[in-house]
């Protein structure tokens, strides 16, 4: 069978393209130009229509795109078909936003448990989610079949919860923590990190004039960006 | 002036690899190699490698990095040398998170006004915050020379909103709702979508092999990932 390389960037892309499918279909538009979904979702046309060429002939030229089979062929491609339940570890502040967050607004994602030390929320529901305690971590995952993690713990803890983990056989952990946790390579981790994605705009803003040069105060030279398409 | 180019994917790495050295240095650790800070931050050796070439001879062949001097260095690169104040618009849960984060813990980066519509909270102080009306906005900013904003209002004021910020006068959006807003091309907006994360994680579960290629289940080919180093 021939392989088609396609980057990590575009998989990154596709959550995005799904929801304004979605949207469009919401407010029963039929179709669409890439164009469109260009100014909606703020990625250049060409990016979108070399993103699509990766899943073959989906749009007509001249004609553009059709939302209902695109719709269904993303919905397919996403897994939206089938709900996917995912637990969250810690509820502080930031996880007591992250129950309350509407992932199923806009995917078909739930958190179905949480989990804390705080004596004073487990056992209850919060947000409609049970907030279980520590030690039913390994039987909770394993009896709701979740392979799923957010992990939003104070940074101490996260490397030892992440070990605990993996021992259970969680597949995929989306970790808020600023640690970079050790796992086994089988295992994805995709870091949010808010303070990093702050300073890193802060940077942009800082050293980036609007030509995309950079201007380097402490290198003799003016450097210039390139964006690697991500 | 000769201009050497440099990827937007090397300016998001850095706050990273400035937050490794900080612990380093708080560790007393006086020199690093690329295979310690890889190890570190998970980002491969010859990246790091690539990433600092960038930045002209920072290390000594055989002798690794020195953490006291890449510190210095880092810490001007960053501007870290003095405080970014940034307000933050909508303190529901998620914004109520993000006044407890301790951005400043490991960059020098402070909410120093936050904003809301809720008469309950707008005159009070929350985490050590003043909350003010919307009305106070333009006043605010301008007083405290504020242009970097934080964006975690209900999506279908965020337009709205950003069109009043651009007005204003900021510059720079971090933008947690799930809207990607229209803003003139001189402002830069970073968007962090949480369903999106999750959902781009699942994917990510769904359909890579460990070997890095792709399982499309609606494509008669199997795809392979490219890593755009990124």
């Amino acid at each position: 069978m021939a392989e088609v390389k396609i980057p990590k960037a575009t998989a990154r892309r596709l959550p995005l393209y799904y929801r304004y499918l979605q949207f469009l279909h919401d407010s029963e538009k039929t179709k669409f130009s890439s164009a469109d979904l260009s100014e909606a979702v703020k990625v250049d046309s060409a990016t979108i229509r070399r993103d699509f060429s990766y899943f073959g002939a989906l749009g007509k030229r001249g004609y553009g795109y059709d939302v209902e089979s695109l719709l269904a062929f993303f919905k397919r491609l996403l897994n939206q078909d089938r709900l996917t339940n995912v637990a969250l570890i810690g509820v502080g502040n930031l996880g007591h936003a992250l129950l309350n967050y509407n992932f199923r607004q806009t995917n078909n994602i739930r958190i179905s448990a949480a989990f804390d030390i705080n004596p004073e929320i487990t056992g209850t529901i919060q947000s409609g989610v049970p907030i279980y305690k520590m030690a039913e971590l390994k039987d909770q995952l394993e009896q709701q079949q979740i392979d799923i993690v957010i992990l939003s713990v104070p940074m101490e803890h996260a490397q030892e919860i992440t070990d605990e983990l993996v021992k259970i056989g969680i597949r995929g952990i989306l970790n808020f923590t600023p640690i970079r946790v050790n796992v086994p390579e089988e295992i994805r981790v995709h870091n949010v990190d808010l303070a990093n994605e702050l300073q890193t705009l802060i940077y942009f803003l800082d050293n980036f004039k609007e030509d995309g040069s950079l201007i380097n105060p402490l290198a003799k030279e003016n450097l210039t960006t390139t964006d690697l398409n991500d």
